[in-house]
């Protein structure tokens, strides 16, 4: 590739998924921080990359890409010497796509209510009857990953992929979240396994740099 | 294929984007209904098939597959020659996926505040608070679709994608969601165009039969 890529996240959001990914294919990237503290998801020059104002955002060559999921799949495919999807097998390559998308849409969502209530309302005792169900809801979406993934180191098994840095990210978490990990061992296990991987480390150290 | 397709649906949800992509697939399955009123989809033989209790669930040769984003890349790389997604450039076929991640994770959400606050509060005033805002949250979606995607008949511009069928599904509820179709002139068009088509209509008729 003749461009490298471009990859903007903030620190301690889900952006941390991809970065793991792009250190886990080797890539080739420049990275490019932003404080949501100061806002700088949502001034101009970022609304420009992505006009949801959200991080991550993956600029390839072939343009922007936004939304955890799909910058996973990008990397996986775009990088297949890193083994990071089982694009060969439709199921199991669906399979994946199936936990992202749990991810994206229940697990993260309902962390979401927890600090970022005003995206569903605007009324403060509202805001507080979220945040107060958030144990509740993040807990049972771990109980699911702890049931039916993880039947192996790997939350598909016995392969690495792109989905372990997506439920790290999430399980980092679990405390603020008000979920207790002895709750759910194989997810603790998980956590602790992939805080010890070198391109995880990486990741972490630059985002905090 | 030895077996057939099983797909358990309700109607009126966002099981119709993965029945429509089935019926464009020319797929061979099989029909299971189940009634969200009566419960069927918490029922324990249900359970068995989708443990989170929610449709659309796809038992396929190789096992079960849940959330449509899953469902749909799965029909796409089963039936190639229908040639629902991009699947030869990465690119592309992470842009399908940021659409369908961005419905599900996005609009869906903001859409189920509406008539499912429970999942989140359980609290009868923040309940009514949530769907004071769902006008909002679900156009400012839409504000995002029309500005971004449609950049031609369909979601990913000249050719028609699995992306399609998510879209009108959710489009059909833009008034029950407090959304008018007059103010995103492309999604209404695609709305008009897409209901027209066969394998759309032969979803929508097989699902109220």
């Amino acid at each position: 590739m003749n461009e490298r890529l471009q990859f903007y996240y903030a620190q301690d959001t889900c952006s941390l998924a991809s970065h793991v990914a792009l250190e886990d294919a080797e890539a080739l990237y420049d990275l490019h921080r932003l404080s949501i503290e100061q806002g700088e998801h949502n001034s101009g020059s970022y609304l420009e990359i992505n006009p949801k104002g959200r991080v991550p955002a993956l600029v390839t060559p072939s343009g922007v890409l936004t939304e955890t999921p799909a910058i996973l799949v990008y990397i996986s495919q775009l990088f297949p010497d890193a083994q990071l999807a089982p694009v060969g097998d439709p199921y199991q390559f669906a399979r994946l796509q199936e936990f992202n998308s749990f991810m994206a849409s229940t697990l993260h969502v309902a962390h979401a209510h927890r600090m970022r209530g005003h995206r569903w309302v605007d009324d403060e005792a509202a805001i507080e009857a979220m945040q107060r169900k958030v144990p509740v809801t993040v807990a049972a979406a771990y109980s699911h990953i702890e049931d039916f993934y993880l039947d192996g180191p790997f939350v598909l098994g016995q392969h690495y992929s792109v989905a372990d840095p997506y439920l790290f990210t999430f399980a980092q978490w679990m405390e603020p979240d008000g979920v207790d990990p002895l709750q759910f061992p194989k997810v603790a296990e998980h956590r602790e396994m992939m805080a010890q991987r070198p391109t995880v480390r990486r990741a972490l150290e630059a985002e905090a740099a």
